[in-house]
């Protein structure tokens, strides 16, 4: 299946990784719960590392945790590839629950299906212990440029 | 528009909150962020009280936050109009992001719009400062009775 | 539950089907079977007139006639509110549907929760017989001024 | 991304067809404009015939098509995964459109995300002329065994 074509990163994970912490700290306090593994063209890779408190009773990661991951995975991608714009926001996302999840790492697979120079949708594939656990599509805006 | 007829809660919004407290730890931690405010038949009323902690770059409320105060008023539905089990879960949520939300109350109005044997589906209009900030709707699963 | 304020129509519901009926003939052919029934600030009400052509197995209303009116409710929606200009598109559209719809009218009452420069974010209750059959939410993309 | 793993078809290409053109006349008239062209452990790739009658304002395909393409995909990914019960009904679909698509055979690559005993979560690449056009997500209710 077609990815959009021609996209190239800009950001490295690392850089991505020290402008969440810088720009987002609310996101992970103490403890890095959520970030970015890989970054490539077209997507990335993002990860929770999921303990104790992101289960929900059943001890099962809660739908909020695996929300924030795929709108984490959102946010890198429009980071990485459309520039490092920490106004990008989220204007819709939506997300199936499809097996339970239980506590230690959530991978998100992150791919751009469309980026424009206003808006970037994309999808992300959720997987724990080799099995979809959720999927989520979603759309960010981006801001002109300034 | 009509919720569905005929339904009636089994639950007070302080034994859902109570409900919430013990089954739901990781919701809330020393402080109540998110509460039920109101229960009646066909649906309820859920806060977000949102501080810093709350916020994205921008300070407005993040999208993770507000999922999250979708998610518990659907929770808070159908733990007050199926049955207080807290197995319930969610298997689908879909949220578009319309304004932004200061710090503050951030009021979810839900309604039931469809409330089945195994399934729920409700809508839930977010509002901040009287204005409509986001709109969610979702559907939970609801386990077989023990 | 506030809709967005201020919102003034620009077009009557005679001139949106007569628009319709000119820029979108395949929507209905020598019968109409999607038509606005009603246009007023923040909203409007379509119908679809459902015959045997829109039932699926189970004699229902089908799931793409149900999003056929969903999506002409946004249109008549930014059609009505944004100006009349016909290649305004949809982004996104969910769906859930939470009954069964026999042949007969079906209404869409649409809200618009947020009308800005380039986008457009909607919601419809569709009802058949009094009670709620599905409900939708959607975004359309307003094409700037010429 | 993982699919789920250990499913396997019960029905043919052409026994799909078959079924669709029996038990749902109301989808195709004279000309097969939607049909099943293969079908595959966990999934199945439908397409959708697109002329002049699928077109809307701006001569490309229209909202209302693709989704069809996306619920057929979904319907034969359930009829030949879970068994032919013609009465497999859709309970939600969300599909974002990300690019124009012009008259012509449009694709619709079909994944399972998960296939329980009462529900079946599906996700579709719809593809025109080698590029992503719309992306859907969708669950399906199976009927208990009669």
């Amino acid at each position: 299946m077609p990815a959009q074509k021609g996209l190239e990163p800009v950001l490295t994970v690392g850089e991505a990784n020290r402008l969440l912490t810088e720009v987002y700290p609310q996101l992970n306090g103490t403890y890095r719960a959520y970030e970015a593994v890989d970054i490539f063209p077209g997507g990335c890779t993002v990860r929770l590392n999921a303990d104790e408190r992101h289960l929900r009773p059943g001890d099962t990661v809660s739908g909020p945790s695996l929300f924030t991951l795929a709108d984490i995975g959102g946010y890198v991608c429009v980071l990485s590839h459309a520039g490092p714009d920490a106004l990008s926001v989220t204007t819709s996302l939506n997300i199936n629950f499809v097996r339970k999840a239980p506590a230690g790492p959530v991978h998100g697979h992150c791919r751009i299906l469309k980026l424009g120079k206003s808006l970037m949708v994309f999808d992300v594939d959720i997987v724990a212990q080799g099995e979809t656990v959720a999927h989520a599509t979603g759309t960010y805006s981006i801001p002109p440029k300034r």
